[in-house]
């Protein structure tokens, strides 16, 4: 992101099970989105400008002028992501196609716009213990920008286990490797290109647990946003990106 | 492929170019997938057996049955794509992540089964000039089974341009890049792995040139289908693909 | 590797450990590289023809004609890597590059061959307590032929702990992922093609656990000889790996 | 790099063609490393401090203490790379692995420091007619920051010939595909991570034409510059690199 422009992020939440579940709205009462969204403000402070969207707006709150103004899209999703309109997906997968960020987060895996962009079914093994179990983050990139002042490890006491086999195909950069009290291990911070999109998966945060709360993995988010944020700055003006049919004398 | 079992092979093609144009008629008579087919069987010998399938069979000639049967599918589209059924899309695109090898061909590039796979634009840049230009064929990965015995390079003295940017997601391994007459480039020998299955895209074959009975380019594609065979035969008893919800006693 | 044609493996242990020390001596009576050699004929059978070269042997019986006669090298070594004459690895470093496959297998990570052919440190976190700690791994790629047969987790009751951050470049195929009691994880399978060599680095297996005696660490093994080999095969007539100076009638 | 912190560039360059090819010195009356290091401020401006090392100085002028305050390190060569000394390739080695930047330009593919970092040969294919060729350079990866501002394509006149196939690993990121009049195909433009630096190389430039006064191939240098530099500016405070021996209560 250049300096002196603000990155413009939306961050979306379906805000199903905070509104209808009584252990969800204990840890999340005004939404998930309230807890990413402080986090993003506080990593990037005036670099950034942050909106908040959610499922039952007027088109999932996902206009065509919400997207043109949105440099990066967090995304959180899960009990209903059916519910989601397939106008709205397109309208996504184009944008990314185009330079906009994706950040997706923990059940996202299962969303939509996800799954269209990685062409694989996305499935993996899971386990919601009640209690949750241990969580360790380990940095295997630890020069990427998204492990920019993350511990080594992280360590997140409760969540839900994702384990492999993870069916996505190779991300391009793996950042993150997880493990399980149950022994099992997750890649749970993976970078795909996308078009001029990049697009990050992020995995811990179960519903259950307070795990948006926690500042490591604010940061982690924070640094995505910022990650994604800088393919959306160059696709402005990408004039080697044009395909099509071609003259002979493009050299001319 | 494990010793003393036939690789089951499909040669898929629209075949509407060839039935509707003069040019082409006279170079495929009976329809690009004969040499295809036939290239196919002179490479691997007894060691494959292939079928033919084409658009306006019933389901496109790939019932449930024909998929559940075929190792390897090849595919040549282009005129018709927008005809192709979204339900054979998604057979043929599940068959591929449990394993079933595809071979995409030219103008599939923009096939709705590749583009699914690779959930980008997949769009190019292009040139059809009347007459063609020479395409130069360059092995950049050696020791890659899909290269083996391919000189460097093959030339395909008329054939038409294909250029960057391809908005693909960058292959997991690179076999070929071509050059124009026209000085473009083109990566046109790529490898994906999706679920359990292999894809290679191969971007010589345009309908106007008689590309499909050279035999380098016939050995190529032979090479291929043997390649992405490999996973087929590895993928029938596949206990580490399992996913879903995990007990904690997975390891007892 | 065509069929007819054997595949011929070298086993190559330092053979220090087991000679100084009892608790090794126990464990391998017959130096690691017995089981290790056993656990690949008895897998690979009468494709494969298995020799065995040690330190103490002069140039540490990887002479130019041993060398020239093997298409997979395996490689355990950790108390006298400086003691590997530097003549030898250059010769099995040019081997590779000319395409024989190399099988590095636990604290060879920090041979003098593995680190040449990586162009990294090749450090990483361990943690040797007695009695060791349980090792998961998982397939993290479950189509690759190195996961052929094998469970999805293998539990290795005792192993010594490895961990990230292993400063490695980033695999080109990363075909395991193991985790250990203490939270940690490990990339621990993990594929590079160098020059036409493919090499595979397998973490499991300190000299003070039985881990070399294990079924289930033989087959990965015996696999990962098969995989290397495979590029052995191709290497012996490539073309297209001619470099140098290059006549403007190269297609002519 | 972070605002208000300038980048600290180190330009090195054998300067020997220069000195003693009158055809050179007409060229680059000054050293090839003066347009270099021109382009380099002239685009980053007043971001970027640069210095100039080169061969005959004492220890080639990479003493610990430039090493110490460069960010990233810029390199050219070709008739003396046996004469840059072991300690001081040693030590650039270590740097980048510690998170310096390293942008290898075009004959650089042979330097000491590059066959190091990638531990295969790195030979390739080349043809140096008098005159040169025309050299054409294609961005494949257009969200890039090392392709941002680039035309599609670059056009340089006159080149010496670099073609495939290039003996490195797989590049970690692939930005550009150049073609040559006689019709092959080079990956001129590569990025790898080594430790926690980051390499870029780039192929244009032979002594015998003024392809580094042309200000497209000065964008690509600065563009490698900057990016290289995030790394560096990273490193500084990284603590999830920690190797070694860890105790069991690293989490508590």
């Amino acid at each position: 992101m250049s300096a002196g422009r603000q990155l413009r992020v939306t961050v979306w939440n379906e805000n199903v099970h905070e509104r209808r579940e009584e252990s969800v709205k204990r840890i999340y009462p005004d939404g998930m989105h309230t807890p990413i969204a402080d986090g993003i403000r506080r990593e990037l402070g005036g670099n950034v400008s942050v909106r908040i969207a959610t499922l039952d707006e007027p088109e999932h709150g996902l206009t065509d002028a919400v997207l043109a103004q949105t440099d990066v899209l967090t995304w959180w999703g899960h009990a209903a992501h059916e519910r989601v309109s397939d106008a709205v997906v397109d309208r996504v997968h184009s944008r990314v196609l185009d330079g906009m960020g994706l950040v997706a987060l923990h059940s996202a895996h299962m969303s939509k716009i996800f799954v269209r962009l990685m062409g694989t079914s996305c499935t993996l093994r899971w386990r919601s213990d009640p209690g949750g179990e241990r969580e360790v983050i380990w940095t295997v990139n630890p020069s990427h920008p998204i492990a920019a002042g993350v511990p080594q490890p992280i360590v997140i006491a409760h969540d839900e286990m994702y384990g492999e086999f993870f069916d996505i195909p190779a991300p391009d950069e793996l950042v993150f490797i997880n493990s399980f009290a149950g022994g099992e291990v997750f890649r749970g911070g993976c970078c795909f290109h996308r078009g001029l999109g990049r697009v990050f998966y992020f995995s811990p945060g179960d519903q259950e647990f307070p795990v948006y709360h926690q500042a490591e993995v604010q940061r982690v988010i924070a640094n995505a946003v910022a990650w994604c944020g800088g393919a959306a700055a160059r696709a402005n003006d990408v004039p080697s990106q044009r395909t099509g049919n071609a003259q002979r004398d493009w050299y001319l």
